[in-house]
């Protein structure tokens, strides 16, 4: 399926030289400099994707999503439209000051706090990803859950603060226990017709 | 108060040739070849409406929100800012595969599963939508609601997920129980001024 | 920090005459004719800010956020991505009408509910706030709030619909009890390196 060519939406804006190839950007959709966004994904319309964050290969981004510094996506994820993701655990307005204080680093190495979300997991709509989290390969985070800790492999996660509420399978539906082999669907999802 | 004339805003872009007279498109909002959209509503700035997408007449869709494949939006509702719908039960990628194995149906009729939002139904600010659901005439969806069953008319539902919490008049008060003739609006709202 | 210099992004669009020196409006970003917005602020990708909201000096408005007419930033604010303002109590499409009547004040003056948000309060991502609400300084409502009370000063809110959750800092981090001078941070953050 893999196109060698990297679409751009006429309507977006792409500074970055890192996309890879059958890449598809969407309208009113900006991805900055130094972005780094690998083969076949899916960018959606009014994404962002800021200047250090990474996003492996066959990534679907659906819209209105942001992807900030700190943030990486690995291979195969899905990102939910409307999904937030935070990368500081203080946020106060960077240029706030009172008299001579200061209360925010500029640096940001002092400050960011990066989350990570692992191969083929899938991030609900309108879910929020708290910062220094690590989602697991083909988890589930539930729509509009708020998740405040790491979620294992091939966990669902629902509600505010998400909690644990089952396993899901490498094709998303439900499963009873934790599958022994990722590769192995039991639904039967095998084929594409 | 109809005009005749559509506006669509110099940023905007609106692919559709089924624009209803009176309606306006604003800013950044994208409305994609094929979608269909009544008479008279407003598109607010960074929305989106996809190709299969239906909107009625009078309908206020507010900034940044995505109407995709298989959402039905009928005459006089209003959708807030934020808010998000779903149309597909088990997201994935739907680029991942596994050696030979593909995890999700490319043939959007195999995955997709449509909401229907009913004529004079409200929907919160950054409330969350499920799949293959139904919200009742004049219900009204609470702001930041996760709603994963369909809502009958003229019910109130609030939290994640989202719980009945009261009725509704037609004008969006409170109501004791529900109104035996929606037409009628208790709150003596009948005129405008 | 101040630059005398506004830079509106060539991908913006701002058609207020009312921006301070030094701040910075991003791509897709659209300031309306009349909005107020202080200096050295900045406005993130794909926000909105309304023809008659006011927006102080030093305010960080993260992307997707729409400013409505009614909402009031004061300095040094933080509001975080896709946090979303409601300024209507009972929202209904505004051009909604059943015969004769109509159920909807067209008078913004008969239905707006302002929020105020006051200096140095933080706003976290996807947050929700009602309508005609106060958030106090140096206030914070948590990622994914749905906010439906005011919050008082140095106040943590969380959660759905919010609670009051502990007391914080001028910098954002912790404290077990309301701070004697906001101005004292504890943590030592007083400086930038």
């Amino acid at each position: 399926m893999t196109d060698t060519k990297v679409f751009i939406h006429p309507l977006a804006l792409c500074e970055s030289d890192n996309i890879g190839p059958g890449t598809r950007i969407w309208a009113f959709a900006h991805v900055m400099k130094g972005a780094r966004v690998g083969s076949d994904c899916n960018i959606g319309d009014h994404s962002f994707v800021e200047s250090d964050a990474v996003i492996g290969n066959r990534v679907t981004v659906k819209n209105g999503v942001s992807i900030w510094n700190g943030i990486t996506i690995e291979d195969d994820v899905f990102i939910g439209p409307g999904a937030v993701f935070i990368n500081d655990r203080y946020p106060r307005s960077p240029r706030m000051a009172a008299a001579t204080v200061t209360y925010r680093y500029s640096d940001e190495s002092r400050w960011l706090a990066g989350t990570r979300i692992e191969r083929g997991a899938s991030i609900g709509a309108a879910a929020v990803l708290g910062p220094g989290l690590r989602i697991g390969t083909f988890a589930v985070v539930g729509a509009g859950a708020v998740v405040t800790k790491s979620v294992p492999a091939h966990r669902l996660v629902l509600g505010v603060p998400a909690r644990e509420a089952g396993w899901v399978c490498t094709c998303g539906r439900p499963l009873a226990t934790l599958p022994a082999n990722s590769q192995h669907c039991p639904h039967g999802l095998s084929g594409d017709e």
